[in-house]
């Protein structure tokens, strides 16, 4: 049952606010740390999370992005130094949260869901991320290192672009971002899909089509779960007031957020769509129906009453004047003839034919 | 997949507030100016953005109609003469926007989708369009020339009507407005097509209406989420207090925000009389199938069993006495007769005939 | 397309608050004037809206009610002399509108639809009626002449009741009230058709109530477009702090709102009937398929084998002694008979007869 | 109609205000006082309004319980003592109104159904009663005695409980209480009804079970439409601040809320079952019709071409070689018998049978 | 009916307040009284109510377990020692009770439902579960012992963990956590059924499954009546200041309240994909009956023509010039092996084979 709900059940039992090892992965966590401010970038990946302490940074603004969350000693440490909160030390590493922001004192955090589209399998993956942003830090954290944030790094490297001259607010909002428009290409590929099947369906409704329409049906209850409280984790980091989130970052933010609503309108008319394809489909197979069930009704209703006629020449009675007569077979053929043919007119003004 | 969701996903990657080509068009960009007060009227179609710049019209009020959000370089040089943002830059040149309405200090910028219905293809189409009040102005971007503010140029010819006297708020507003009573073509032609489907599913149950409700179900999913927004945008207009537009103005964006309601109720009347449709179309099919089923019935059942007497007589038995019978003939064609004549009553009871 | 929205597509074009001949009709404008106050009471007919000027009912209610909207020029002249706004004029003169009230400074502004039940068409009629509420009158606008006022009228001119008391805003909650009172006659009327046809469905499944219960739906879901915002208004009427409204009267349009409340609820139970009457329907139709394929079945899987035996002994072998045996023919007629008794107690424990 | 809505529209056309006999009934009406404290009590049945004035009752509570709003005059008298509103007065006598609360200055007034169930025609009857709670009386008005508040009187009588020590706010809480428990008994019956009709539909799909569903649909469509307004009712005499109503009594009144949200829940639960139950019937009836549909396939496919065998060797051709094989009898009938036995293997491996 | 509503109908009558015994059970009531502080801790398991008694645990912090709600006196008693109101304790004692939080000035009252999975039965069952959070203790009462406390038992014995160190208010936090953390359990056992079940839907489409999914979404039906009002129960404890619940403690009931939060979001998506499953499964019937009709079909256009041809050549006519053809029986198989030929390929265009 992985696929609907994310195994919580196992740790139930233990005391809220303990770390466990929810993934089985043994591998090596990798420690990445960007530290740049306007005039200068330091790019390092580092084994031990005592380089990562926040007085490493004074002045300067720090990315730290661990890509493993199973190495529960390793979050625990970092989380001593940057003073973090059991529970939200126990939500970055049970991936399968729902996403929040939960404001601190000293940082906020947020819980998102990157996605991408395996396109082997045609299937929609999520794994969590989380942030935390503090007054010059933002930490990353998620099980699987991932390119998609190359870009990002790119920009910093580059030193154009706003945002070495902005702070950490903006760093995580171009993450955000970066993810978001992600969520626009998932859309895509299931909107192609969407294409695909309605042509299918419209040419030449097979049986199959169905289960795709459930299918895809499944994913965007997926995605819809993911996204709208995704909305509203952006809408709190829009609108509210935040200790770290300077107003002047607040409104990429909206815009991240109008990413987001857009996100949510499209999938909710993809679901419109989807169910009027469904229709679409089930009224074909009834269609089907309908035809097969005309011709069997016109090959039937034709022959059976011939048959009749032959079956009653077809007797043997001693009697039977009929059968002497000269052109007795022939009228008979002649009968079954025009029975045909008044049958054949009959569903043609019936539109069957 | 164009149809569903505008290509976004080729800019994932670049800096939040890049401008990039979207379209692929090369052609040149119209730069029209309508420079206005209550005194005089200078219209001009100029080439160089450096003609729009605003301390040209110092003391008056000026519509700036771009056409061509291709042109990035362009859009890129009036933004700075007028100080845009670049986010609102980025959505002005990107199509595919959600309508929104974002308050800046020095103007508001609002993104609508102007529609226009394609009588050839039966489609409705959509265009972006992107709206920047300040003070004195209003810069009007959008892709392709569009007739539908001929009205409008030619009020502001005339020097009648309270364009003239009013500022570039109730410039907008009229523009707006004359966007919004587009909308109700939009429905009527929509409106018309779904009573013609009416008639057609009412008077004869083809097998392709369905497809004609379901595209007309897609279209009117594109224009809720192209509405719904848009109510959120003019209501923000109307309540809110703007730097730029005034109380008195105010009341005739209330009068453009009880339109767009009334699309709103007319798409959901719409929706809901689909589904109905629906209704009737499939019960059309399967009312179908049962008289096509009863025939079936009707002939099957009279003439199977007589077709089992004749074949009794038609039996090779040595000792048949029915067949030396001198009447055999006669009474079996008489019992044939009494069958037919009895199951035809009995459909008739059942009100099958 | 008149059905579902009113024309309003050629109008588009014009500057807003321009005021249009939308209607037709070149009948004269009916201009009725009552005016009262507990003392005296003047009733008379005119023909020139200078007889209407504010300044002749000083000291007392005026109620001025004119019929025949179309002739704008009518409506301009008495727009001046109530000094009315331009766009509020627009919406006297266009019908369609929706209900909603407008509070200018010097009178509110309401626009409503009063229906009426057409027996022979049996369809419901909508006309929309407009009211300004000023400080010591009342105008009503509508296009045709209506008795449904009658009885306001003659309680102003008995003389008793509250009306005469009362201000002008009792007078428009007294003619609102009778507007509303008229709704519940119609749901009456649609309330017997949905009763007429359960009946109908439930004793005979015929093919044509799907129809009916498509125009019924259709009739609920215009019904519902005019009664939601109909709600809206008398709420504002009802809970706001209107200048012309004295707070002892807001608790008779409370009533009022009640009322709407109970038939918004009213609309909303018969939409949930007529969608379980159209489960109804189908099902029965899906029955009498059942029941239509069940005598098929019967009949055929009787006679088909026992034809197939006929047929063995028909057969013209050379050598087939059971044809020769003395009792070949009644052995068969026995089994025909076994086989078709066996089958009828097949089909009795299967419930099928 | 008078299923649906209750009759409103012979009132059309009277003032407002106005009481006027809605009831046919020409039953005396009866007047019950219950007055007490926590030192007495007087019990009296009273024929004349006049001893039921207030002026009675100093220093003490009373309970008038009016049965049979019909007596317009008598209702009238009583409003006159009790200084009570026209529309008040017009609410009491005319049965079919929406629940709901009217604060006025000198007492609140409130409108509900009494829900009974009939156990002969398994239905749902609504009665409404009002209560007028003043500073120290409550007055209850129904049509036709009721003995649900029998309990009620047999705790005022005892003089244990809390009754007798506390306000007239608690005894109307305490009516207001038992009716919502009676709401408990008809859902009971309803869920019961369910129960039976789920087992019925489960062990034999007969083809009466959807009207019952339908019916029962209807019931919980009316349910609700009394509930909804009931728990607004009782929210605002639980929440908002009245002059009569202790706030220690308001902790019984949130009691009474939580009852009438769990009605409501269970109504909504009511409504998902059942239309559950209409997909297993609908289902049902299709599962149905695929097992006729598979006998009579089973056996058409079987014997049709069983019986064309047998047709070609009952041709009479002069040259037919096989008719004059010494087994040929046989070998046709062995490939009769192979072709059947090789059909029912047929059908076994697509599980027909 | 007691699976939908529990009985509370033989308790109309009853004064409100009165407690009455609901369970039938004369099980001896446990008494489990924890009590500790950071220092020390006490367990034992009491007879008497006596010593309970809140005087008991000055200074440090006390968990009194009760199993057995139905002895009411025992109940009473501790009501009286803790001053608990008697609508409370009325709600303690009858099971069926809506989820909900009343705050008391002494106290905090919720009742909430805890969820096991019955695996036999395959059922999920609830258990009205009530805490009363005072000042210094947490009482929790409910019928049957329960094992899934025990791992907070545990904690507390442990010393370590939050417990011991926070106040009541942790402790009844963690309860609580325990209870919703077992809701985890419960879907996923659903998720596994649905996983199941569309396995089995997809392989193979039975006539059973549909009461799978009905019997499945009855039981989301009941989740969903229970976890909605936690929800609210939740957030309350959450967001609104109590006396008796610290700020920091607030944290961690956030926290449950993401998890209730989630618990809905999956309950929302089971629903949705539940209905998808039902599409599916009907979609399976209605293609199994075509196939059905589509072999129907082939057998019966074939042969029944080629029957009628036998049936020609059947006759008995003393003229039938083709009888007495040396080939003529060899030109009719001809013709039927023609005839069976074309029909099949006729099929396969049609992509019927």
């Amino acid at each position: 049952m992985a696929k609907y709900i994310k195994k919580k059940s196992h740790k139930v039992g233990l005391p809220p606010g303990t770390l466990k090892t929810v993934s089985d992965k043994t591998r090596k966590v990798k420690l990445e740390v960007i530290n740049y401010n306007q005039d200068f970038l330091h790019e390092k990946t580092v084994n031990n999370p005592y380089d990562c302490r926040p007085d490493n940074f004074v002045n300067s603004i720090a990315w730290i992005n661990i890509d493993g969350i199973h190495d529960v000693k390793l979050i625990q440490e970092i989380g001593e130094y940057y003073n973090l909160h059991p529970l939200l030390m126990e939500d970055i590493s049970s991936p399968g949260q729902r996403p929040k922001l939960d404001d601190y004192d000293d940082y906020i955090f947020t819980v998102l869901n990157m996605l991408q589209y395996d396109e082997k399998k045609r299937e929609v993956k999520a794994e969590q991320i989380s942030f935390v942003l503090g007054e010059n830090y933002v930490l990353s954290f998620q099980e699987d290192p991932t390119d998609i944030f190359n870009p990002n790094r790119e920009r910093i490297r580059g030193g154009k672009g706003k945002t070495r001259k902005s702070g950490p607010d903006y760093l995580m909002y171009s993450l955000i971002d970066t993810i978001v428009d992600n969520y626009y290409i998932i859309l895509e590929k299931i909107g192609d899909q969407i294409e695909e099947l309605e042509n299918k369906i419209i040419t030449n409704p097979g049986p199959n089509w169905l289960k795709d329409i459930y299918s895809l049906k499944r994913e965007l209850i997926g995605l819809r779960k993911t996204v709208w409280p995704l909305r509203e984790l952006i809408s709190k980091l829009e609108r509210d007031e935040h200790k770290f989130i300077k107003p002047e970052t607040q409104v990429f933010y909206k815009d991240v957020y109008d990413h987001t609503i857009q996100v949510i309108d499209t999938i909710e008319s993809f679901r419109d769509i989807l169910s009027g394809l469904l229709d679409v489909y089930l009224s074909q197979t009834s269609n089907k129906m309908n035809s097969i069930m005309k011709i069997l009704t016109v090959i039937s209703t034709i022959f059976i009453p011939l048959t009749f006629i032959t079956g009653i020449y077809g007797m043997n009675f001693h009697n039977m004047p009929e059968l002497r007569w000269e052109n007795g077979y022939y009228m008979v053929l002649a009968l079954c003839g025009f029975i045909f043919v008044a049958m054949i007119v009959f569903f043609k003004t019936k539109k069957w034919l």
